[in-house]
């Protein structure tokens, strides 16, 4: 067993394709070295020595005292330089480098190797006296931190002690006695914290942190990173990487910095990054000097740019992305230490991959690969100005991303009467609920003090692509003074707020917007990503503007309609309480009549926007009790306005009350206790559609029965939505093109699918519900552990922002399979909120449907992830 | 084909066999001629012509006339008589008979043949015109009646104003002018309602009778019932009998009669049954005059009490089980007209199946078959004298059966009282919550005004064996007043009422009640059962009173011990309570510290009760709100006692409310979060065991964490609970034996079985939680549209009582498979309400758990409905 790699000289034991066994650094230390770029010589523990450390109670494997000997051996060979040497010492940088990059873990110790012997040899070599002292402090302290957990706070004290007791402004200014003193101090503060003197033996100081790197893949933080991340902890582990130590800070012909080949933020072909010139890596990182931009070099270092300049192309072409270096130039002579894929904001992201498959470095379907689908939200919504100044009042949860402006309004008819005076408003409520949605409706945006990611306020702005905060514990509404009061600030109702959704903060005042722009990478993109899907892609809406913006985005067709929705809103919300209340079934189909219109005239909106393309509507959800008045003034209003006891009325809420209301009397249910409603609404639909198709208008409506958990309540809301509509279309001389179909959310609809398939054109999962009762958590509730849940890693994800792989996706592929296997062509979709969420697109794919529908905002998320979970295939 | 099956002359061209073609009563009559006794020769039109003639427009098939006319001279040779005679007229009985018994078919026309004319020749033949003018007016009847329609009052007044006219008090009293008139009144009635003619030509009143036998088929009445039974409407079919009619209204030596071969309410082997001389058989149904026990005719007439006898001996020889037969007497000749299996009382069925396998007639797992275990339940509780008087005020759902008696009170805390005082009570409440279970334990049974079979006090009743009479909308409570009232009648708090819950009665006064026995029979039964069942049964038992009792019953073991129910009651409310009002974690233990107490005090007795057979104990599983005071009383009260803050009391109360609280934070999810409970549960549990242990008892506890749908769940429990357990052997120095364990409740935890065994001793499916989110039905609400889903036949059964074969069930195989498969010792069993439902134990045999778990009460019914699955299987 060979644990040692070594790489140096121009060719290297590891590459690349080891990245398991060398890490991410150590893997890139050695390819690079193997493609001719100069990389100070060095070797590679292997991260199969960290498996063994933990598996045989940390003791190393027998061999590698010996194997690190040998490659040291090879690197002073190399170097021609022994370590430890007086006269001439090697000195080593260690770093720890697993295959994917973990906070925690420890990091960096420099110039392993110095001591007050060597430290000799350093000076009189290199005839700077002040580089030795100034490496020796920085050893010292990094050892003492990163290898002995001593705080950085009590060495970065001291060393400002003394440069305000000398005056110096800046490192730089200490002399060499002043370094001298630093070092000294340093040593007190490592005694005087370990009760042991700074190990001066070389390789005591190599071991001391080749222990700390194995010693810290189990630390705290790395196990909590772990668990999060859902990487295992005994599989993996990490490398250690020693290397010959370069210097960037022995004099002005010397420099350090960090690069980008392209820019990360804007995506332009440009170098990107910054140096400083006399200075150890870590300078730049710190802050300590400004740096300067990496152009500046050009100028100030012209063949060490020229030279970089040819590492970046040839990197770019070697690892066919952005790389993320890290350089040294020592004496002139660059050096490279490290090569990275380079992070990126979304628009650098489509912009590079689109620039780079139209150069020819990779092919299109690389370029869908390169783009990380959910990114993309920040490129669909308004957002702040960065460059705006920002005062934050509070930060709740990012529930809904996009930027908002508007005056603060509490209640949702102030929100829609101020929105009809032109006004833009902020609607702040602890919570919302159904009857908030015309006020929802006419917000900007919407803040909550309560609520999670899932509340009402956040599965609708959402829906609607507005932007909302969510459970911003901090705001303290008093709905009767018209004020919400954060920290004893007071903000009154009128009083301008901005709220940004994507990162959840609250700011006074109004913050300037930026308007988001589908540019033409961007499009390209989505292009690209269409000739690759397999998966459908359509949106979730409920309105024609939703139905519009959702096709412009690329939507093809409306996955779900929610028609409950339409029953908002002063008027139509009176009638479908008076259909409730109904004391006849005369009286009940008189409401109804009256609610037909708006439904019609609503189907006729969507369906025209949707020409040419199917549009499923769903029939009514929720349970009556949802409609109804709730508190006792409301009772009143409507028992007042439509000549009725109020305490009838209230007995009737009362009725209708539920325990479980998710589990309760409501979707096909209703249907079939309460026939004429489906009625209405199946009418509403074929008369709109015909009325459209006897106008050239090319309508596809599909009709979907919720809540179907039995073949037999299909079969039954079919049979009696057939005999409306074929009464209908005989009656109107039409034979418009339609279907009946179901959603798919209860668990047992899975089991019984291919009976259900039988009676049904198309199925929708109901991700939402089929996620509520396969896990028996109510959505509205579960926040009450959920987050613990999370932390504690029992979950991985939330189930109900991505699909549960393990659990859901069992029962949806057993009705696919089910369903398919009854009804050859029978579509299958999904309609869940789940059905903008990449992961959960994969999910989908590998389930076996047919498209997924996702809010307007989110179709090109999903148009992306669905070419990625074909290219995954 | 052959459509047509002869018997007659000693034998049949059918059998007993072909009960699908001939229907019962056809079989039968075949099985009978074949076996030498006595039948009127007859044949029978096969079902399969009924099938034929629903699918062929109600046309016959093209040979049936002809088959007909064949048989019917042959009967006519066998009785040397021919159809239509004038002189001697062959005169038949045509009757219905599907394979199964079917209400709402056409029943009996009997004297086909009659007319003005043969009727001359039957009175000279019999020299009785007065025989001869009853039959006739009964054939008109009849066939007005059951072939055409005409309503059977209208007879029944024409005769009874004859009958008054002529001051006859019973219908012999008539004379044969006096019968002529009816005949002619009755030949009215049918042609003022069918505008026809009374049809008096033969074969055309045979032919009507066969089509409206037929037809009868598909009336609304057969058709509902179908539904109801879950009988295929197309399948099947009714055949149809025509028989040579004999006569038991010839004379005083003619008599018709109704018997069975034993005794169908004690058991006992006798002759049991009535007839009337000089009658035909629907005078003995119809009470028309009070007829003779069949004693009597031993000595009334000898010999054909000796026929009878040795035809009773070979009927049973026969077909092993007791007979239900109709006979006549013509002219001192036995005929017999049917025999069937008869229906028994459930004390009847024991001892005839153990009276019947000790004579050798059949074997013990044949005897075993023969008791409907549901009907045990009538032998297992206390029922009303039969015999006593009862002022019956309403009727409600028979929600848990048995009979109480007692005084009326209105809360829990009365009940409690009073039964202190010795006092007998009944709880009337319009619904219980888990607050009254002091309450409804202090009482001898419960009403309620709202509430289905499955309301809590259902439920809970049910689990303690206590009569229950739910639903009872007819009452109207007043509490204020103390009082309830029906139909404007007023019951006090005080008065006596007495319950039925085996038939929602709801009585004034105290009706005598009967106590129940298990008497030897049973228990022979119930050990034969034994020996034939393979699946386990276990009670699910809440107290040692409990455990005591469903020991006595047989229960091997308590698969179910809720230990919520143990934290009701005053003062152990009060520390759950204070637990999670707690405002430290200190105070919180504190508290926990006394419940443990209570706990342990719990477990002692039921664990010394189940000496040497395993206890289930589940961790406490409700949402903590459940526990908290509901009125504004009882918060004040809590508050000034525990010297809190009402408002405080209040806002913890609001913080934990919950939409969906089936979904929410309870279960392990509280475990999880809040696991101070669990722990000191498990501690509990453990020193109780420990205790009884040391003392030289043998304890078996299992403990069993509920609500658990993802393995880390289930981990995160036993880890801890295992922690607890570890650290308490120790200082206890015990090496006790116990199991962990978990509810297998959510449709997930079925997916993941196979992960969740690798960390369970034994699962239990907890079906109620399962079947609600596997329907996606909260139990407490469904009834709004379950009753309505029960009549239309969109649900065949209650879900709730009777385990979904094909939901549910396909969930429960998958995990047994998933769960078995992982972890070969599983132990897997059912405790939810449905393992003491007889079907439901079917089922779960099929699935194959290794036990079920049922309420004390009905541990007889599983051991008798496990040993019937395994000789189905």
């Amino acid at each position: 067993m060979e644990y040692v790699y070594f790489f140096g000289a121009g060719e290297a034991d590891g590459s690349e394709d080891l990245k398991e066994v060398l890490g991410g650094k150590g893997a890139n230390l050695a390819e690079m070295t193997n493609l001719g770029i100069p990389v100070p010589a060095g070797f590679t523990i292997s991260a199969e020595v960290c498996q063994y450390y933990y598996k045989h109670d940390e003791t190393y494997p027998e061999s590698l005292d010996e194997e690190v000997e040998e490659n040291l051996k090879r690197l002073e060979e190399v170097n021609g330089k022994e370590f430890g040497d007086p006269e001439d010492p090697l000195l080593l940088s260690v770093r720890s480098g697993a295959a994917v990059s973990m906070p925690g873990m420890m990091d960096t110790v420099l110039n392993v190797g110095l001591n007050e012997e060597t430290l000799k040899g350093v000076i009189e070599k290199t005839d700077n006296p002040r580089f030795g002292w100034d490496s020796y402090r920085r050893l010292i302290q990094m050892y003492g931190e990163v290898v002995k957990g001593i705080e950085a706070r009590e060495f970065d004290l001291a060393l400002e002690d003394i440069k305000e007791e000398k005056g110096a402004a800046n490192d730089t200014d200490l002399t060499v006695d002043d370094l001298k003193e630093v070092v000294d101090k340093f040593k007190e503060i490592y005694e005087e914290n370990l009760g042991e003197k700074f190990p001066t033996e070389p390789r005591d100081q190599l071991w001391g942190a080749i222990d700390a790197v194995f010693g810290s893949w189990n630390n705290p933080r790395a196990i909590k990173y772990r668990n999060i991340s859902d990487l295992p902890h005994d599989a993996l582990g990490t490398a250690v990487n020693i290397q010959t130590m370069v210097f960037g800070n022995t004099g002005e012909n010397s420099a350090t910095g960090v690069a980008f080949t392209r820019n990360p933020s804007t995506g332009e072909n440009e170098r990107y990054g910054e140096y400083l010139k006399n200075a150890q890596g870590e300078d730049v990182v710190a802050g300590v000097r400004t740096p300067k931009d990496i152009k500046e070099l050009q100028e100030e270092m012209p063949d060490a740019w020229d030279e970089l300049e040819e590492i970046f192309q040839t990197l770019e072409e070697h690892y066919k992305d952005v790389q993320d270096v890290e350089f040294t130039v020592e004496h002139s002579d660059l050096y490279m230490l490290q090569t990275r894929t380079g992070k990126r904001t979304a628009k650098a992201a489509v912009k590079i991959a689109v620039d780079m498959a139209e150069e020819g470095l990779i092919d299109e379907e690389t370029a869908v690969g390169r783009v990380d689908p959910e990114t993309l939200d920040q490129l669909l919504h308004p957002s702040f100005d960065e460059s705006a100044d920002k005062q934050v009042l509070a930060k709740g949860l990012n529930a809904s991303p996009g930027a908002a402006v508007g005056e603060v309004v509490f209640t949702a008819s102030e929100a829609v009467d101020r929105r009809e005076n032109g006004e833009k408003v902020i609607l702040v409520r602890t919570e919302t609920s159904p009857e908030d949605i015309d006020g929802l409706e006419a917000a900007e945006g919407v803040l909550t003090s309560r609520g999670g990611m899932t509340s009402h306020a956040a599965v609708v702005a959402r829906g609607m692509g507005k932007p909302a905060v969510a459970g911003c514990g901090a705001i303290d509404i008093d709905y009767e003074g018209e004020a919400f009061t954060v920290d004893g600030k007071e903000v009154e109702a009128g009083d301008y707020i901005s709220i940004d959704g994507t990162t959840g903060e609250v700011m006074l005042g109004q913050v300037p917007t930026v308007e988001p722009k589908m540019d033409e990478n961007f499009q390209k993109l989505m292009e690209w990503a269409d000739e690759v899907r397999q998966l459908g892609v359509r949106t979730n809406a409920d309105t024609p503007e939703d139905a519009k913006r959702a096709r412009e985005f690329g939507a093809e067709g409306i996955g779900l309609t929610r028609t409950e929705h339409m029953f908002f809103g002063d008027e139509r919300l009176s009638y479908i309480r008076q259909t409730i209340m109904a004391e006849s079934k005369e009286k009940r189909e008189e409401h109804l009549a009256e609610l037909a219109k708006f439904q019609k005239s609503d189907f006729l909106g969507i369906l025209s926007e949707m020409e040419g393309l199917p549009v499923i509507i769903r029939l009514l959800d929720p349970p009556l009790h949802e409609f109804l008045p709730d508190t006792q003034d409301e009772v009143e209003e409507f028992a007042s306005r439509t000549g009725r006891d109020a305490e009838e009325v209230q007995s009737k809420i009362n009725e209708l009350k539920e325990f479980n209301p998710m589990l309760g009397h409501r979707g096909c249910r209703l249907g079939i206790t309460m026939p004429e409603i489906y009625e209405m609404q199946v009418e509403a639909i074929i008369r709109a559609a015909v009325e459209l198709n006897k106008d050239g208008v090319d309508v596809r409506p599909k009709i979907m029965v919720p809540l179907v958990g039995s073949p037999e309540e299909m079969k039954r809301v079919k049979d009696s939505a057939q005999a409306v509509i074929d009464d209908l279309l005989e009656s109107l001389d039409s034979d418009l093109y339609y279907e009946i179909g179901t959603m798919i959310e209860i668990p047992r609809a899975c089991v019984l699918a291919d009976e259900i398939a039988a009676e049904a054109e198309f199925f929708s999962f109901g991700t939402n519900d089929l996620t509520q009762m396969t896990f028996g958590f109510s959505r509205d509730d579960a926040g009450k552990f959920l987050d613990e849940y999370l932390e504690k890693g029992i979950l991985e994800k939330n189930p109900f922002e991505t699909l549960d792989s393990r659990g859901v996706a069992t029962f949806m592929e057993m009705a696919v399979e089910r369903g398919k296997g009854a009804n050859e062509g029978l579509e299958v979709g999904i309609c869940g909120e789940q059905g903008g969420d990449p992961e959960s697109i994969h999910t989908a794919k590998r389930v076996g449907v047919d498209y997924v529908s996702a809010s307007p905002f989110r179709v090109p998320i999903a148009r992306l992830a669905a070419a990625q979970a074909e290219l995954e295939d």
